[in-house]
């Protein structure tokens, strides 16, 4: 499978997935024609460093641009428009409707081949309000301007925050650092519904810990409007004044401008694609946020937006856009996260996935330090790992901890990913000095204990 | 295969392998009889402290004691004889000759089961004044309470350290923290030779910049000596003064007492011992410094004296002791060390093992940071990678960083040992957020670079 190198690659999106593969194209076409749409006014940047923008951890929100649009056309020879937003894919006759926000005028590209990269957004609940003036989600970069706008200029003194994801604690560690009263409004029994409720609960308590209000099992039902400003949240069982709203209820595929496209979407309406990144469609690939993608352990799609796999997979529809071979294989759930002196970190399946899939599980949490006991600053760690009943395959690992923590998750991450057992795990080789770990380093002595169950 | 409940297990040696073989069989078989004879005053210590404790990090020698002598005779039942030295071991009668050092008596002790646990010694040259007064190895508790009664009473200003390995470089740090001036003698071209030289250079520097005097290719020939204290360090290039000297050039087991015992001793006197930590001669195991190990990538025996060995096999000599199923794998050579501000890790092969091997091999080092670039305190982080020419399978993995970068190796340990690709590598899904990596991690930015060479 090879292309030709005259035909015309369009890229709708031009931050990780998109600039990624048109780096890829670039790298093995160099004198393909690429054009990039882009909605916003900037190319690759790192919306993970928003929280950190906001906190004002990072001074300007330049520094969490990786590549400017400057860059990729005087450098890397490619079109990138940005302001241009793309509003309908014709596949039938190859051709995209997009739209000059500057100039507010539209028009049809054709292409030879797509590649549909337009991340996430924030979602965001269907209640009157969720579009005031004083209401934020995180997504692009123009979305922490806007807040750090919004702090800068209305000095407010609270913040609700709706969900308490990753994204929900980041952003109340932010605005704490920045003198607000802090709310959370969170759904379930425990914050961080990505880790078990036993993980989660440690997290809930360190949260009260640090200043926030954490109110649990409550919903959001409405909001207190005056004009365009919300003056309170009103949840299923009060209502709470608040100077602004952020939403932390996840992200949701940008991908209803695919209506009508034949393009077949999956899980949260993320778009279906296989190995090489291609969609249902002749010539569309797609890539990152918007695409769902296989979990390795529980063999189900799976929507998480992150910017790793948004790397990785924009390489992979770059690769096969190329025509080179290539397969990209899935994910097994990672993720990491900071939250003051708190380090949280997961992989693969939690106890309610396991339950879903109906897999005979065991699972064990030990506390273990960073250190040796004996070594200055040895933290405190947890970790929890699950297991299959019989075999004593790793099915999961969570770590709650401090400064050291949460890499570790890295080697559980490798593990699930090549099917080992609790007894890889204790036969693994790992680093060991006083300054670094305990002798047995936490993964390893979870694993021990553990492996009693079987 | 089942023992007798009744028969008498003992043990020479009462550190990591013996203790956690000690332990082991007591969990497994509460009414066993466990004898262990401990040269020292000390059971169950750690040894990797001794710097720490010289540095004053670490502020009490007790620190450094895991579990007390008192705790095993008290808690677990285990009859530990602590100031007990073997002499000798007769396999064909099954019995060992002890001396009471503090009665200064001899006797021999029968066994039915016996595990040899004793560890290893500071490699010491064949040098006249290598037991000088202010002459010092590293190993036992001891040891490390003579050095720093040595610099609390003589109060030495200099000091000459003879070779460039983690231990050497770990004294030199805690003797420049101590305000001696300190000199490394180092045979080859770079310090560290557990490293490839392109990477040793950067900790030859490193030392360098910290204030050490460091001279490569540089040999010890002889001492000088003022009745039995060395006066100055005379190496093949120059004489230099000192007032104390430390011997950092590795470490060899304790097996000479074994000479006549009919128990096969390979790679540098150590015991061969198969995957249950058995020995040649029946009711004979062996486990900790005193052994070597099975290198799992070269297929080669070694020997690596390190903590984390002695207690994997301790533990896997207890399990075969009672009977359990058990194999002991081998390892795959990780080590880490921390240097100052300098964090450096290996595992695997080295250049100079492919090339005795005649593994045809690639390699490729890069640059990355420990966290977002934009992200405060993000360090440098240089990782070396090297691969099978063909199949693209990782044969080794070297890192050198400040804070955060070091224990990144333990995915290439899990990595190698599991016989994973590049392109395995590349696919995995590492945790990342901006206070933890950059989206991709140095290890996979490293496997990126170097899958094109393959």
């Amino acid at each position: 499978m090879t292309t030709n190198n005259n035909n015309t690659l369009v890229i709708i999106g031009g931050d990780a997935a998109g600039m990624s593969a048109a780096s890829k194209v670039r790298r093995e076409q160099p004198d393909r024609k690429i054009i990039v749409f882009e909605k916003s006014a900037y190319t690759s940047y790192s919306a993970c460093g928003i929280p950190y923008f906001i906190s004002e951890t990072v001074k300007t929100i330049d520094e969490l641009v990786v590549r400017s649009p400057e860059t990729f056309r005087d450098k890397y020879n490619i079109d990138v428009r940005t302001m241009h937003l793309v509003l309908e894919a014709d596949t039938n006759n190859k051709r995209i409707r997009v739209l000059d926000k500057e100039k507010n005028e539209e028009f049809w590209q054709g292409y030879d081949q797509l590649l549909i990269a337009t991340g996430g957004k924030p979602y965001c609940p269907d209640v009157d309000g969720h579009d005031a003036v004083n209401a934020f989600g995180i997504s692009t970069l123009k979305s922490g301007i806007n807040i750090e706008n919004f702090i800068e200029k209305k000095e407010p003194k609270s913040a609700v925050i709706i969900g308490g994801g990753y994204i929900g604690l980041e952003m109340a560690e932010a605005l704490l650092i920045r003198g607000l009263k802090v709310t959370i409004v969170n759904r379930s029994k425990q914050v961080m519904n990505t880790l078990d409720p036993d993980m989660g609960a440690i997290i809930s308590e360190a949260m009260r810990n640090l200043g926030v209000t954490l109110y649990c099992e409550e919903e959001l039902k409405s909001f207190e409007m005056d004009g365009k400003t919300i003056k309170a949240v009103v949840t299923d069982k009060q209502t709470i004044p608040t100077d602004m709203v952020v939403f932390g209820m996840g992200t949701s595929p940008n991908t209803a401008f695919l209506a009508g496209s034949g393009i077949e979407l999956g899980i949260m309406n993320a778009i279906k694609v296989n190995g090489q990144m291609q969609t249902n469609v002749k010539d569309v690939w797609a890539a990152g946020d918007c695409t769902e993608t296989l979990h390795l352990i529980s063999h189900k799609h799976v929507y998480i937006a992150l910017g790793t796999i948004a790397n990785k997979t924009g390489v992979a529809a770059g690769s096969s856009i190329a025509g080179e071979k290539v397969v990209f294989p899935g994910v097994v759930g990672t993720g990491v996260c900071k939250i003051c002196s708190y380090e949280v970190a997961r992989t693969g399946l939690l106890e309610k996935d396991l339950k879903d899939l109906e897999i005979e599980y065991i699972t064990g949490t030990i506390k273990s330090k960073t250190r040796a006991h004996y070594y200055p600053n040895a933290k405190s760690i947890t970790v929890k790992l699950l297991a299959e009943k019989n075999s004593g395959r790793l099915l999961g690992g969570q770590i709650i901890g401090e400064e050291g923590a949460a890499k570790r998750i890295d080697v559980l991450a490798t593990a699930l990913t090549h099917n080992l057992t609790l007894q890889n795990i204790i036969d693994l080789d790992l680093s060991y000095a006083p300054p670094f770990s305990p002798v047995w380093d936490p993964v390893q002595t979870a694993a021990r204990k553990l492996i009693n169950d079987i």
